[in-house]
């Protein structure tokens, strides 16, 4: 080895989820929203023109931070946004996890945390979640350097209740504390988003921000806004953590949005119709998927997310994993501890679902 | 201040430069293009589908790379990209400044390298330009723990020859070099340009990264390509080194490139003969107001950059500045040490920079 590599930082690599160039397959495997985004999005990026192209975008951000605060009901110096949540993500372990004591999260929960927290030699100590795969509160009331956990949890789909997330807080008022709302807005009633009774879901953190200063709350339009390929992520809370923020984002990358993620992004919020259109129909689709499931002996966490944790008696995972992709269906496995014997399975469309459901039926022994 | 505030990194917020919403203006502040980008970017742009935009991007941005590998005549495996060249070079100070010894750059130089050094806790010890604005290398012979510089230098224009480069390789070979050549396809010949003489800008480090492979060199899309708005940076070396950051950039965050930039960035790099023609342009333009800035008692570095380093000894800069600014004509001038009396003029069109010279001859008392 050569010595210019000894002042190498090295890290794990991290192998990205599978993206295969397989016609016609259903892909069922990254939690993507089976519906495209709002017409208006389209029809943003077709409006966006050579002048805007060649000159730096708002660094701000403005029309995409205001379309934002006003979705949820804050003001602009409340809202950060970046280059999808996994940006926002890592930006806040940098800016807040900085007290050398070790942050908690979850044993079984997002994958990213604990190799952001290497990168940035952040200390921290997974919680083991109980049998339901449920946070345990008492064991994030010792001392630590931050808390971090998704809300509803990835792989598992699981929910934690505002009252819940408000106990937590209420034992770490010294630490800043990320609730990770990548899949929030599946969290609620169809028929309530359907007509648009929240404006911001019932079970979300951002109900709590008022209250708490410590308390940050990271969502995206990678899920429910069907926007995965733009890149857009926001963090929303008290203005001293966005200023914080900020501060540290200006002095990384002052300009991380671009024209076209910032012009994408405030279509997306402009248009409320389609949002709750789309998202009542997955959460539509989850509860017959659910039931359908649980009539095959399917055994899963209630999932309040647009994807289902799924195990199976007669089959183990890794096997079925390889019979759903030979019938070009793409699920995800996790070859974890505690997991090994579970399947995600993303939400897609009804179609898509019924055709999984048809090859669960027909196609697997599972008694 | 309450408690969590403890665990917060603090950091000395960067403001970025001014992106003022005046009617009119002759905006010659940021170094941008004056043309826009090739009318294949909005076609690509316009051509983007709405289940692409719902899907994550292919986290490799494999089109891209294999765009700017044709384009700069090497391996798809010799390419990194990333969100501007700000992003690319933020992580290849956190890949390849690791070893805990100073690293070296330019005391006058771009202005976010202490910063990122600050934010990764590298040391660093800025090196003294000579008087005539020239790195000095044997400065750069000591023992370090990596070597940064831009070429041409920012904010002066002063171009390092190849030669001179090679030597700073030589005594470095334990050490990353990273040669950050953001306005590098400005430092041609106009007519061999237009021509298409070079595939590779003669004095780009990019023709020593077969012999040194501690060599990384940075470009970007936003000056030549016309696409500052689109945020498309990208690095060029060994396999070795380009490995190294894609292990880093996987696991800060997978999916940084947008759909919409990638498709973008391809666009720009197909269109060869649109770049040629920009370009040759504004190195035209340059070359013309040099000679009109020197016969108006103008001093500057010869530049070879889309921009002008300009100082009078009859009027203060930061004079002039303010005289400019109320004409609308808006150039960039840095409060610091040793160029505090320069302006930064970055090369617009034709049209505007003759409003400016009219402004200067007519407007301002040069005796």
């Amino acid at each position: 080895m050569p010595k210019w590599e000894n002042n190498v930082r090295k890290v794990v690599p991290y192998t990205p989820g599978e993206q295969p160039k397989i016609k016609n397959l259903i892909k069922l495997n990254t939690n993507e929203n089976p519906y495209p985004p709002s017409p208006g999005v389209l029809a943003a990026l077709r409006s966006l023109d050579a002048d805007g192209l060649r000159r730096y975008p708002d660094p701000a951000a403005s029309d995409l931070i205001n379309a934002i605060a006003s979705h949820c009901g804050v003001s602009c110096d409340r809202v950060f946004a970046g280059v999808g949540s996994d940006d926002v993500l890592a930006m806040s372990f940098l800016t807040f996890f900085a007290s050398g004591r070790e942050i908690l999260f979850p044993d079984i929960t997002y994958s990213f945390y604990d190799v952001w927290a290497d990168l940035f030699r952040i200390p921290y100590e997974a919680q083991k979640l109980d049998g339901n795969f449920e946070i345990v509160n008492r064991d994030y009331y010792k001392e630590n350097g931050g808390i971090i956990f998704p809300n509803p949890n990835a792989p598992t789909g699981v929910l934690k209740s505002l009252d819940s997330i408000r106990d937590l807080l209420e034992h770490n008022r010294d630490v800043v504390v990320i609730v990770d709302e990548a899949y929030i807005d599946f969290a609620q009633d169809a028929e309530e988003v359907e007509k648009g009774k929240h404006q911001v879901p019932p079970s979300s953190a951002l109900n709590l921000i008022d209250e708490y200063e410590n308390l940050l709350v990271v969502q995206t339009c990678s899920k429910s806004r069907s926007l995965a390929g733009m890149r857009i992520g926001y963090a929303v809370g008290s203005k001293k953590l966005i200023a914080y923020l900020n501060d540290a984002k200006y002095s990384f990358n002052s300009y991380t949005m671009n024209q076209a993620a910032i012009a994408a992004g405030c279509a997306a919020f402009e248009d409320e119709g389609w949002f709750r259109q789309c998202t009542s129909k997955i959460i539509r689709t989850r509860e017959r998927v659910k039931k359908e499931l649980s009539g095959l002996g399917f055994h899963f966490p209630d999932s309040s997310a647009n994807f289902l944790f799924i195990t199976h008696p007669s089959i183990p995972a890794r096997e079925l994993f390889a019979r759903l992709r030979q019938e070009k269906i793409l699920v995800r496995y996790f070859d974890r501890p505690r997991i090994d014997n579970y399947l995600r399975v993303t939400i897609g469309t009804d179609e898509e679902m019924d055709t999984m459901l048809t090859f669960l039926r027909e196609g697997v022994d599972l008694t």
